[in-house]
């Protein structure tokens, strides 16, 4: 099974290729561009790589949110277009859920972390338990103040609002909160694709009609707008 | 030819089918429903009444701007995802020509105009000249107090801008100004198939990797981003 995933959730777009059971090409590329101008470059990258058409791929991959609202729109508004002209199913995957399985192994607690400006963040937390990652509370936007542990033995924040209030977090929580390495908050579009590819082999796809981003909270348009009292 | 054309650059999310050299679908929906949820079951019910699949198009045009950034984004980020997957060439229009050219003949003088919230309007002057309409002024983002007539001889207003601020025009310019008649001020998605089909027909496509949408000015976000001192 060949699958294509994308990630255009933060400011990093990355693209990654699953063929049966691994990954056989993955790119990530920050390089201050817009995701307009980047997704496409990715994707060919990619798909060039592999020596590959986009018909030859049997399923899509996408970041669902939390994340930019930006970002989300134009990673899942441009696989919605593959998913449609290729008629290959689509799965969104939290972005919180790939962020807390990429961290490497150790505390029985994960909180993935994404800085969501406005000096809050996303965040969820996830529990080991026999081999396996399970998330153990919703996934919410808000304050740093309002984030809790899991509970005893360590927490690993991991994601750009974990890089972003590494000190905050330590300061807090200075025996139990433990940070990933630095090259490790990144989203790794690998590990999107290996939860999407576990997705699809339970069986289940998105209807392209319904499926949407997860945004957890207002943009700072419908804010401003609310504020102005107008329609967005 | 066989041309699916897109536009969610306001409201309205049209979708039409351009065969040889007429259209044979067109289908417009705004039922409050956001363009990522509409976009997807627009685009299937026009290829669904010419019982067509996505690879059977043979090119893609979308409305490249300006109008609102979240439509623009979404509208451009899917249509690039279908000319992708299918290797089908694309096309962006400019709104505001789509809109001058869906005016009734009878004024020297055409001004498309497109509400911009924040009391502006995207506005551009088309000039009548040999039975084709000719661009007369650039695509500006601005005060409706900096908008001009084109010259003498009468202007035709058309676009969501020229049916909010309708009173104003007419006010301002008792005799010159002309108001299209209310159904004709939003988007024609058929207009754009024509005009995209025209651009083809001289051979023009766009490079998927550099194709954006033209804004005209920054989003409310980065607005808002540079008051509170932060990047965007």
């Amino acid at each position: 099974m060949r699958i294509l995933a994308v990630d255009t959730a933060t400011e990093v777009c990355g693209v990654a290729l699953w063929e049966d059971d691994h990954i056989t090409a993955e790119i990530r590329m920050s390089q201050g561009k817009t995701h307009t101008q980047t997704i496409m470059t990715a994707i060919e990258a990619v798909l060039e790589k592999g020596r590959l058409a986009p018909n030859s791929l049997d399923a899509f991959v996408v970041t669902q949110g939390p994340g930019s609202f930006t970002g989300l729109r134009i990673g899942i508004s441009t696989v919605k277009g593959l998913a449609a002209a290729t008629g290959k199913p689509l799965v969104g995957i939290s972005t919180l859920a790939v962020l807390a399985h990429q961290a490497p192994d150790g505390t029985p607690w994960v909180c993935p972390m994404i800085d969501a400006r406005r000096r809050e963040v996303y965040w969820s937390i996830y529990r080991r338990q026999d081999n396996a990652l399970v998330q153990a509370a919703p996934e919410r936007a808000g304050k740093m103040a309002d984030v809790r542990l899991g509970g005893e033995g360590g927490c690993l924040f991991i994601g750009s609002g974990a890089r972003l209030y590494a000190q905050a977090l330590q300061e807090r929580w200075p025996q139990a909160a433990h940070l990933a390495d630095d090259k490790q908050h990144d989203l790794r579009p690998g590990v999107l694709a290996s939860l999407g590819a576990q997705r699809l082999g339970q069986g289940f796809t998105e209807d392209l009609h319904r499926f949407t981003p997860v945004y957890l909270r207002p943009s700072d348009a419908e804010l401003g707008a609310a504020q102005e009292g107008r329609s967005q």
